[in-house]
């Protein structure tokens, strides 16, 4: 590849990225559907500038999908690149030192919503390709791109789309570069992703609010029960209360656990620079890795319910809500974690009170096989610019599609350019542009690389 | 009195209450401010209207006092009229059936936020004494107006005023009608008033908030951690955990107890159409009258952290807030309750979370001599109008300055023209109009009846 295409084009690039990151495209708000779009269509003309003979924009019900696919190279490997447009809700806005959509440079990273989680790696790929690009803007290899906008809101729309149309995933491989590094300098591909179940707990215990005055001592507070359930679904030790949660847990294999303990941690840096807490929590008799890779997790996200507006309204609620999550390990289901849930509810709440578990999104859980060629070919890129190889580790967060992405056969390789402390779904989100001009560089090996070596055996899939 | 006043007046009697009803003043609400400052102007017009020769609106930090005094009266007593011209907010929005601030009649009964509590009531004060105005718009007996617009929010402008100027409540009997009867047919006066804790407790586990894939398994969770300390903060059974709160409180009389036992009161009507639950909670060992007005609670009215919006943000709140308040009783105080609190939460919360209390406002319980002649001249009031005494019951809500409206000397009368299904701090809050036109009577005869007994050893005092 050219290596001098990220030295030549700094410039530009940081000026093109800055343009899709202060789109604000945060599928989960109704209001910004539009910026959705738009990111969609900064994509669409940036396919078309790449040169890219198709390019769509795909409608569902939801957020739109962008596809495109390079001009065909006979003979070579098909890549089918996956990433999203979409980001997360910016709140709390006040803690942002610049605004989230308005991207800013600060020491050598640049701040923004979505610069990590995904727009930034995002845009890493397509300049990876752009430098792989020949005179004739040809690429190496073929390449199938595929960009959703409902990674973070948990859309089907994607899903929906590889269901109908599996020929879409036929491919020799299927990149997924929404992860990050396991440390600075140490580049990592993902064995395995945990699945999630996304729900909302509503308590009913009055018709209508009341007054404190007159009614407290005597009639239920839905707070104050939603409170109580809340604190009994997981223990002050760590232990979800599902029934039957754990028991489809596959434990990690004694390789896997091997591996992890090879890798560089420092407990003490990790509590106050990444999870900025005064000390870890959840289950003591496992691991730090096990507890965010390979074990479930119950978390709420909010509350909501009577009155936290200034002053002192003395209302005794006759509803509240809780959003809450579980992540979920190799083993378990989306489905059948559900289930578990919505029974674990009915039979916490007191008899009294109308308890309802609305589930609202969610994904199965995902392992990966590491040993397709294509991953030795992904450690050289790495080595070639970085000087190691990548280690292979889990994460603890979800993509959904994922699963869906290997239906053609591919494998997924689960890979980023993050760093640890790059704040995902927290304000002050970053990207080190060191790791994206690297980056850059890396995938343009990569692509070559595999075209190369990746897919040798393999003829072209039929266009879509 | 001019008993065919009512009768004569009470389509332009509706006008006007519906006039002041449908000023929003949400005195809690600091975008309420200009409406708070409209409702003190039309009390101040309506005064001066009714012939004061004393009318002022009185600065403060905070809602302004309305301030009164009716011509002198030489030789009669004097009463010191109460009320507050603010309400509370009207959220939540969508369950009322008309708006709140667009007074609707159905069925007999005037549905609008500030209705019972305590617009209507004032104005009910107001038309009763324009009922008993001679030609020459002179009042059987002097009468003083002291109307605040903070009692539910905490501001503390008329304790202020009436620290500085004890004079103010130099009287024969301070009337304060801002509640209910014991149930319909049955008139009410107060023995005693709950005071109020109110606070916000805030748990801080990180710095910055986590996504709950990455961390989730590892990171406290600062609504996690908050609940948990909140179901610890009462127990299951209804015992707040509060060290030494209960300590304090003053179990009522033997005599009172066997009055509250001789109330008509049906349990299944009650939990039915006041409480709307399908059970009632809390200190089971005692009576539901002991439980209302006679002993301590702790309720949860609010949380806020993480994210209520709509769609699925997994996020790990780095803070959190819960909005509570304790009532207390007799020989509790707000200030060694609030100090209790601020312990309790210490030695609860991990070590590991920075946990803190703001007390926001609250006012000492209250406790009322009932023997004062004043109280069985309006027992009689009552009997002529309703055809039975008032019954002695007490409030569990608060009214933090009623202590401040004794400091003269004078007993204070608490009584009202509401009933218990007002809906008061709630959506669809009402008045029925039979209470208003029959209360407007009764005043009146408590004016001039008092104005014949009440004071006849007093004379009136100095102008404020």
């Amino acid at each position: 590849m050219d290596t001098s295409f990220v030295a030549r084009e700094q410039s530009r690039l940081l000026g093109e990225l800055s343009g899709f990151l202060s789109i604000p495209s945060v599928s989960a708000l109704p209001a910004h559907a539009g910026d959705c779009r738009r990111a969609a269509e900064w994509l669409r003309d940036e396919l078309a500038g790449l040169g890219c003979p198709v390019v769509q924009i795909i409608e569902g019900n939801g957020h739109p999908v962008v596809w495109a696919e390079s001009p065909p190279v006979p003979g070579r490997p098909t890549l089918l690149i996956y990433g999203h447009y979409d980001v997360q809700p910016p709140d709390p806005l006040d803690e942002w030192i610049s605004p989230p959509f308005e991207p800013t440079v600060r020491e050598g990273r640049l701040y923004a919503r979505g610069a990590a989680d995904d727009k930034g790696q995002v845009f890493c790929l397509l300049k990876a390709y752009e430098a792989t690009l020949d005179a004739t803007r040809r690429p190496p290899l073929n390449v199938r791109f595929i960009f959703e906008g409902e990674e973070e809101s948990g859309g089907h729309v994607i899903e929906d789309l590889l269901h109908a149309e599996p020929e879409r995933t036929r491919a020799d491989a299927a990149l997924v570069c929404d992860m990050s590094y396991y440390a600075p300098g140490w580049p990592a591909v993902y064995t395995a992703l945990r699945g999630l179940c996304y729900a909302e707990i509503t308590v009913r215990t009055l018709q209508r609010d009341l007054h404190s005055g007159t009614y407290g001592g005597v009639a239920p507070n839905a707070l104050e029960t939603l409170v109580r359930l809340l604190a009994r679904l997981k223990d002050a030790d760590g232990e979800i209360q599902v029934p039957k949660l754990y028991k489809a847990v596959e434990p990690p294999s004694k390789a896997e656990l091997k591996g992890w303990k090879q890798l560089p941690f420092d407990k003490a840096a990790y509590l106050r620079d990444e999870v900025t807490a005064q000390v870890l929590t959840g289950l003591r008799e496992y691991s730090v890795f096990e507890r965010v890779w390979a074990l479930p997790t119950f978390e709420i996200h909010g509350i909501k319910g009577g009155f936290v507006g200034e002053g002192a309204k003395t209302v005794i609620p006759a509803q509240a809500m809780a959003k809450v999550s579980l992540r979920l390990v190799p083993g378990q289901s989306y489905a059948k974690v559900g289930k578990q849930l919505e029974r674990a509810v009915a039979s916490l709440a007191p008899r009294w009170a109308d308890a309802q578990v609305r589930l609202l999104h969610g994904g199965d859980p995902v392992q990966v096989d590491v040993d397709h060629p294509a991953f030795a070919v992904l450690d050289e890129a790495f080595a070639t610019v970085t000087g190691r190889t990548a280690v292979r580790i889990r994460a603890g967060g979800s993509i959904p599609v994922v699963p869906d992405l290997g239906l053609g056969g591919a494998p997924v390789l689960l890979t980023g350019i993050g760093l640890p402390d790059d704040g995902l779904h927290s304000p002050n989100e970053k990207l080190d542009l060191a790791q994206l001009w690297s980056g850059i560089e890396i995938f343009g090996r990569f692509f070559e690389q595999f075209a190369e070596q990746g897919g040798a055996a393999s003829s072209p899939p039929p266009p879509a």
